[in-house]
């Protein structure tokens, strides 16, 4: 029976169980407490090479982790409703926009939070290795996650979806990365009413409870 | 006919035309100088959101930026030898891995190289927002890069390709981000025997001229 690695409050699982849940799919999840280490525990750390969550484990003991690898694995063996696109002119713009959204989205926010947070002092960038926090990043992040509010304000003015017509994969990315900068404290401005219509609109999905 | 943005010297579209030669595609290329700024002509600009190469232009005249986004919709087309994997723990195995190797490999090489070329003078990262070169990156890309191939060597010791037991876009990716490093002057260590091995392999393939 599959098994997901969880962290309740962090922004990477929660997009695989948005997605789950948009899939219609139940599987059992196992906190891994990121706030106590506990993804550095010796049996943890077998589970994937970055000591990261999510991590699915699969029927056979493997382990499967990098959030899109797990959608990816759980779309191929639940082709309905697919997330990732249907014809081949859909799936290379869900791509594409997914991909711009975790690099200018997630990846802006985690690098002003990760690069402050006590708790990530010598764990500015997720892995088994080290790396110090660096000041001038705190800034860089947050300067980069107002130009991706201000990007996809311009993006969703023509598009009902980040990659189009159709709620995708990169509308699950997008919606963490926005609701992830809440711990840094900025949130899209009042008057970027494009990306508030959309972030109302897929926020009413149950999914996003996920 | 399609068509592809490219620039013959940059790692990145060096993926896709990798990817195009091992599928046994030829499309036409067009190359846009990124050493001119020719990425930011007005022409260029309405090609894709960042400004950035490789850029696929489809029949209708629109255009997919970003790497595997590209080579997603090319395997949707061409769906024979498929590099993205077959079976669902294949294409769970090989997102994983090739999005490793983007993140550590590819992204640690381009944080060295774009903090430091004069070429990026506030074009340290992609696309049309301008945020300064920071020098510790440099150093921090550095390390990284050298910590890629050392995780590299551990997972190749058992493993013949980067996802296992099958060449996919993963190789390419890696293969890329070590062949990107000589831009920094880093290359593996004569003792990395299992990255030399799978590099002497996969570089010996007719595609790695591309």
């Amino acid at each position: 029976m599959m098994k997901l690695y969880d962290f309740t409050i962090a922004p990477n699982p929660r997009r695989v169980r948005i997605f789950l849940a948009e899939k219609g799919i139940d599987i059992p999840l196992q906190q891994i407490d990121l706030m106590q280490g506990e993804q550095f525990s010796e049996d943890f750390s077998k589970k994937g090479p970055l000591n990261d969550v999510p991590a699915l484990e699969l029927d056979d003991g493997s382990c499967i982790t990098q959030v899109n690898a797990i959608c990816r694995y759980i779309e191929a063996l639940y082709p309905d409703k697919p997330l990732f696109g249907s014809t081949p002119k859909e799936i290379g713009e869900i791509e594409m926009w997914d991909h711009i959204a975790f690099m200018n989205g997630i990846g802006a926010v985690a690098e002003a939070f990760r690069n402050e947070a006590e708790g990530f002092v010598d764990r500015a960038i997720v892995g088994k290795h080290k790396h110090a926090q660096i000041p001038a990043l705190v800034e860089r992040g947050r300067k980069r996650t107002l130009n991706f509010f201000s990007d996809m304000n311009d993006r969703l003015k023509d598009n009902e979806f980040v990659a189009g017509n159709r709620y995708s994969v990169a509308d699950i990315t997008t919606l963490v990365a926005v609701d992830f900068a809440q711990w840094i404290k900025l949130e899209p401005s009042a008057d970027q009413e494009h990306l508030n219509r959309w972030h109302a609109l897929v926020s009413k999905r149950p999914s996003a409870q996920a």
